[in-house]
């Protein structure tokens, strides 16, 4: 039985679903990949948690649920005042985790490959403007740099583009890539208007109190950068054309719906061009997703036309991804 | 640049295509991968061409288009008499390529794996008898046994459940795996009976001469038993319960239609159970492709539904799947 190290920095909604999943599945993981994984520093915006022996992930949530935040468990364990570059540095791990929404991670992103640790990352803005570098130090150091998590939640598109297809040559991508919009377009198409829409998101906990970065078109700007890094070459989300669905009326949603069209915020990605925009599909189209579904059609040269779609949302699904990227990191940091 | 040698085994369409494929993307798998592939020996059923220094791809296509067999080919090289068996323990090569239709080709694969070569292929039968044997040999000797081509061709079925959703326990699948039935299925909705949407499908070669793979279920049990061993754990093709499309009438196909539903030759595949046969699905079904397309939902614990659906069969398409695995095999046996 292999022994590995896992620092994870990040607490909230989907930091406490990774930890519930690497709870019920830890038996699990060592007969299935034998491989014992050990959560030695666990980080909220209030502090770090870390015992080189392992933390009891339980009690962790257990702290974290009752008293919103982990620098009120003072009884066992110690609590340190780390910035997360701080932690990374002093922390022994095999794997840095990432679950924040911290936009400066890029910088301890980087400390941590530099150190040899492997990153698994869930947060999009470090890879959405500092991919080449990040990739690069990642090669030049030979350890694993994983975001699955960052595009379609745990649906494998990252996976797919990274470590399949070797032999083809991506044509071009376009994709359903945020759920919000998707969520305030259908309810459009019920018939409430945008301001009712959000209205309902935000009620449900779909759509943030601020909103800007779903309705703005940012969030699915943000996994289009990534999708062209990977696919073709890196490039940064300044250079990305994005359009939001803010200008979106119920009456061009009526017009598309009589035409058997549903307009959709998609994300069309080609070598050199990145697009965000709403747009008129057909009913029929596998990108015309309802839901929490994302969808992604992927265009080669030799296989032709590629349909992925699976949730893009969620927190079981996006703990999906960032816990088959820690299995992954895991077993190549033998 | 590392140089990798390939043997190449089968020569007809397909093997032609993955040949047609590397001459192609030479220059590119260099640029992209640092790895430069040399073919140092090319098999059909008359004799093993086999060259040390590497052959010559576009004469051997010459050879093979102009006189139908490459052991007419005496000009430049030696033609050996060699069995698959022979051929692999004499030919020293890195990756062995099996692209044939060799029933017994999992007898050479063995000793490829115990030579330690690493093994790609889309030849089915060898999975679908002996996965269980073959992938205990791989492990034992840390040699890379792929086979993304044997299901869905080049659409990466293989890959995704091999090497993503690593976290997930799968649930149950659900797949349209074999295109010739889905043809004559297509043509039936148009009018036509059993024995003409067959006929229709041989004069395009869609179907072969010897239809009954396709027509029983054979294909698809096939590869259904493939999914099952890569999802949840080894059985053979003997365990299937596989029905085909003999049955199905214009009559029940017309039916059918009338409700909104469509009859397609499904895999059903779940811990312990295998089974394949025709069924009456919704026309936005996510299975109820057309054309050469196949299908799969993959439904896991954490991240629910997935669906993956691309080309299944085609030449540039299956090589594709062979390619992908060829350079896979390259970066991994480093």
């Amino acid at each position: 039985m292999r022994e590995v190290g896992v620092s994870l920095f990040g607490f909230g909604n989907v930091g406490r679903a990774v930890a519930r999943v690497l709870i019920e599945k830890e038996k699990l993981f060592r007969e299935r990949y034998g491989v014992s994984l050990k959560v030695v520093s666990v980080a909220d915006t209030t502090g770090v948690v870390w015992l080189p022996e392992g933390i009891d992930l339980r009690e962790a949530l257990l702290i974290k649920e009752t008293f919103g935040k982990l620098s009120s468990w003072t009884n066992d364990y110690e609590v340190y005042n780390f910035t997360p570059e701080e932690a990374v540095k002093e922390v022994d791990a095999d794997i840095v985790i990432d679950v924040t929404n911290d936009k400066n991670a890029h910088e301890w992103h980087l400390t941590a490959l530099r150190e040899g640790k492997a990153v698994v990352t869930s947060n999009k803005p470090p890879l959405a403007f500092h991919y080449a570098e990040l990739m690069s130090e990642a090669e030049k150091r030979n350890v694993p740099y994983l975001f699955e998590a960052t595009v379609m939640a745990g649906t494998p598109v990252i996976g797919l583009l990274r470590e399949n297809l070797l032999g083809d040559t991506v044509e071009r991508i376009e994709a359903v890539l945020n759920a919000t919009t998707t969520f305030i377009l259908s309810r459009m198409e019920m018939g409430l208007d945008f301001e009712e829409a959000l209205k309902k998101a935000q009620s449900l906990g779909i759509a943030e109190r601020d909103p800007s970065e779903d309705i703005l078109g940012i969030d699915a700007g943000y996994k289009a950068t990534i999708l062209h890094c990977v696919a073709f070459e890196p490039k940064t989300f300044d250079e990305a054309r994005v359009k939001g669905i803010a200008e979106v009326t119920a009456g061009g949603v009526g017009r598309a719906r009589k035409k058997g069209r549903t307009i959709r915020l998609v994300a069309t990605v080609e070598r050199g061009s990145i697009t965000v925009e709403p747009r008129e599909i057909p009913v029929d189209s596998p990108l015309a997703v309802e839901s929490h579904e994302n969808a992604a059609v992927i265009w080669t040269d030799l296989l032709g036309e590629l349909v992925i779609k699976g949730a893009g949302a969620g927190l079981k699904e996006t703990a999906s991804g960032v816990v088959s990227d820690i299995v992954k990191a895991a077993l190549r940091t033998a």
